[in-house]
C-alpha cells in the first residue's frame, strides 16, 4: 500500500470537531500552565450512540491516565474525553493514579455519565503531580462552557497544547447513499513524537453510525498509516493517546472501507501538521523508501535516517549530505546491493550506484521548507514515507529549558 | 564482568606508541585538510613478528580503505597502518578502491613490503574522491618522517584527527616473568560514534610476542568493554577500523589473560577520551544499569537513555529531568517492574518506585562536566555502562556546517 504524503484537498484544516454532530466541547484555563493559557479540553458525545476506540502508547511506563483510559475505553464505548495539559501525570505512583480517576468521577458527575466511560488524557512535564485544587474547578468550568461550533472547537484545540505554536485541527465530510458522513478531529504534540504507538494526544469524532469494533480496527488501520509515519526526535512518549468516539447523529452507516480511508486522510493531516510544527523545525522532510523488498524494510530504511541527528543537522544547515543517508542505509537489514543504490534529494539524483551522482550544488535546500528525499533500493516494489523535520539550535534550547 | 568507567592509574595518556618496541611513526601535512593541518600518518611494525588483528565497522556502506584493509588483515599479519583524514574514501566506487589499492601498493614499495600486509584507514567527508596528486607525495613525506619517540607519537596522533579539539593517546606497561609488555596506541573520532562495531579510527600496537589468533580474540574482548561502550550520537561510520600489530620485539610472551586485561585498559581510555572530546559536548555523561537480569539488558536500557535527544538536552540545560529518563526505559524489552525502578544522578535518587524521589534541587548539574547517572532495576544483578554526552548548540553547529 502506498503511503498518502499530501493532504487531500477534501481536508480542512480550518475546523476540528466543528461540523461532527452528536458533539459538545470546550477549552478553558485551570491554571495548571504557569504561562496562564488554557489548559483543559473536554470533548462529549451526546449520542444516540457512544462506540468509541482508542490506541495508546506502548511505553511500559504509561501514565496514570494512560492506565486508566485503557481501561474505561475497553468495552468499546466513551462517553467524554477530558484532556489536561501543563502536566503529564506520569511516574507519578498510586497518588497519580488516584488524580486520574477523581478526574473522571468529577466529569462523570457533572456529565451525568459513568466514570468508566471518561477517557483522560494529561501531557506536560513528567514526574509531578497535578495540582486537583486548581484541576477539579477547571473541570466544572469545561462542563459550563460546553458548545458546538467553531469557537468551541478552536478553544479545544488550543487548551492541549503545550508547546505546540498552533493547533492542530482535520476534517473531512464523504457522502453516501445515506447521507453525509462527518470525521474530524484535534491534536497536539510537538517533540516526543516517535512511531510503534499513538504519537500524541488526539482525539477524533464521527457523527457516523458504526460499532466500536468497526472504529477499532479503522482506527488502527489509519494510526498505522499517519501517526505511525511521523518521527520527530525518536523519542517515545508515556502519554500518548489517540481516542475516535462516534455519535451515530448522522445516521449513516458508511462502509468500513470508505470509513477507514476518510479517517485515514484526517490523522495523515493531523500528523503532517504535528510534524510540520516540530520543536524548533525549520525544514519539513519526507524521507521515502521506493523499490524495497517489503513495506517492512521500505519502513525501516526511512525511520533509519530519519533518526539520524547527523543528517537532521545537516539539513538544517542546508546541506544536502548524501553521504550521511547512505551511512544510515548501510545499518539497516534491509535487502539491497549497495552498488546499486540511488539517493536523490528534491529531485536532484545526488548519488548513483551507491557512488557520486549528480552535482549536489544544484540541491537548493535554503529555497524551500520542504525536503524530500527519495532512496531506491532497486530491490524489489514497496514503498514507504516517514515525515520527520531538521536539528535546530531551537530544538536544543526548548528541549534544555524545557523544566528548567 | 563489570564494565570498567575510570582510567587506570597505570594508564599514560601523555604517550600513544612512543614506548612501544619495534614501531617506528610519523604524522605529516599531504595538503588534504583545506586547513592545511596534519593529514597523514603512518605506523610501521619494524618486527621480528608481524601479528595483526582488525575491528571494522558493519555499516553496509563500508568504505573503500575498510574493503581493502578487511582483506590484508585476513591472514593475520600487517606491516604498516596508513591513515589520511581529509577524506573518507567511501561511497566512491571503483574509482574509490582504486585509490586504496594505489596507497597501499605506493607505502609498501616504499616499506619493502607486501601490498596486501598494509591496512589503510581514511576518515573525512563520505562521498568525495582522494586527490591522490597530493596523498602520494605525502606518503613520500610519511615515510621519511619516520622515527619513534614522543615527537613522532604525538605528530601521528594529531595527523589522523578530524573534528577532534585533541590528539588521544594512551598505553600502558606491565611486567612478567620474562620482562615487560608494552601496549599502546593512538585514536581519533569526535562524532559519528556508536556501538556494535569498532566505531573510530585506531592504531594499536604492543611489543609481546603473541600470535595474531590470540590479538583477535583479546582486540574482539577489549572493543567490547570500551568503543563499543562509547555512543556520541548513535550514528555508525562508513569507515571505523581498529588495528592491533604485535612486533615481538620485548621477547616477551604474556598470557592472554594479562595481555587482554592491559589491551582492554589502553582502549577503555582511548574510548573516554573520544566520548570527552566529542562534538560540541559539555558534559560527559556515564549511564550505569545496575541489578538487570543480564549484562544484555543493562546494555540496552543504558544504550536507550543514552541515545535519546530529550535527556541529552536536558543535561546540556543542567535539567535532572529524570522522566525523560524513565520514558526510554520504558521502550526497552528489558525484565523490570515498572514501581520498582530507582534513578540516581550524581548520588541523589530523584526517582524512586518508579515515582518523585529526593528532591531534584539536590542535583547540582551545573558544577561538573561528569554526571553518573545510574539506573537500577531490581531484577537481578547484572551492570553495564554506556558513555555518551550532551546534545548542545555546538554539536548542531558543528554538524550543520560539515560539508558546507
Amino acid at each position: 500500500m502506498s503511503t498518502p504524503t499530501q493532504n487531500s484537498p477534501l481536508v480542512s484544516t480550518e475546523q476540528g470537531l466543528a461540523e461532527v454532530l452528536g458533539f459538545q466541547y470546550s477549552g478553558v484555563r485551570a491554571g495548571l500552565k504557569a504561562s496562564g493559557a488554557p489548559d483543559v479540553a473536554l470533548v462529549h458525545n451526546q449520542g444516540p450512540e457512544f462506540s468509541a476506540a482508542s490506541v495508546f502508547t506502548t511505553n511500559r511506563f504509561a501514565a496514570a491516565p494512560v492506565e486508566w483510559s485503557r481501561e474505561a475505553v475497553s468495552d468499546g464505548r466513551a462517553d467524554a474525553v477530558v484532556v489536561n495539559s501543563g502536566g503529564a501525570n506520569a511516574c507519578t505512583g498510586p497518588e497519580g493514579f488516584a488524580a486520574t480517576h477523581r478526574t473522571a468521577e468529577h466529569v462523570a458527575n457533572l456529565l451525568g455519565v459513568s466514570a468508566l466511560d471518561v477517557v483522560v488524557c494529561s501531557t506536560g512535564l513528567i514526574g509531578e503531580q497535578l495540582p486537583m485544587e486548581k484541576l477539579l474547578p477547571g473541570l466544572d468550568h469545561a462542563v459550563t462552557e460546553l458548545g458546538a461550533g467553531g469557537l468551541a472547537d478552536d478553544a479545544a484545540a488550543r487548551a492541549i497544547m503545550t508547546t505546540d505554536t498552533v493547533p492542530k485541527k482535520a476534517s473531512l465530510a464523504f457522502d453516501t447513499d445515506e447521507g453525509t458522513v462527518h470525521v474530524g478531529g484535534v491534536a497536539k504534540g510537538a517533540g516526543m513524537l516517535a512511531p510503534g504507538l499513538a504519537t500524541m494526544l488526539v482525539v477524533l469524532a464521527t457523527d457516523a453510525s458504526l460499532p466500536s469494533d468497526v472504529l477499532n480496527r479503522s482506527l488502527h488501520a489509519a494510526t498505522e498509516q499517519s501517526f505511525n509515519r511521523a518521527d520527530s526526535d525518536g523519542c517515545m512518549s508515556t502519554n500518548d493517546t489517540v481516542t475516535l468516539m462516534a455519535s451515530g447523529a448522522s445516521g449513516v452507516h458508511p462502509s468500513e472501507t470508505d470509513f477507514t480511508d476518510a479517517l485515514t486522510q484526517v490523522c495523515v493531516s493531523l500528523a503532517l501538521q504535528l510534524i510540520s510544527d516540530a520543536e524548533g523545525a525549520q525544514h519539513d522532510i519526507h524521507v521515502t523508501t521506493k523499490n524495497a523488498a517489503t513495506e517492512g524494510q521500505a519502513l525501516e530504511v526511512s525511520r533509519a535516517v530519519a533518526r539520524s541527528n547527523l543528517f537532521k543537522c545537516a539539513i538544517f544547515g542546508n546541506d544536502p549530505n548524501w553521504g550521511r543517508i547512505l551511512s544510515e542505509v548501510g545499518t539497516t537489514q534491509a535487502e539491497f546491493t549497495p552498488g546499486a543504490v540511488n539517493v536523490s534529494i528534491n529531485g536532484v539524483e545526488i548519488c548513483r550506484g551507491g557512488a557520486i551522482g549528480d552535482d549536489r550544488d544544484l540541491v537548493d535546500l535554503a529555497a524551500d521548507r520542504k525536503v524530500d528525499v527519495v532512496i531506491d533500493l532497486a530491490a524489489g516494489d514497496q514503498s514507504a514515507t516517514i515525515w520527520t523535520n531538521d536539528l535546530t539550535y531551537d530544538y536544543v534550547e526548548e528541549n534544555s529549558a524545557y523544566s528548567s
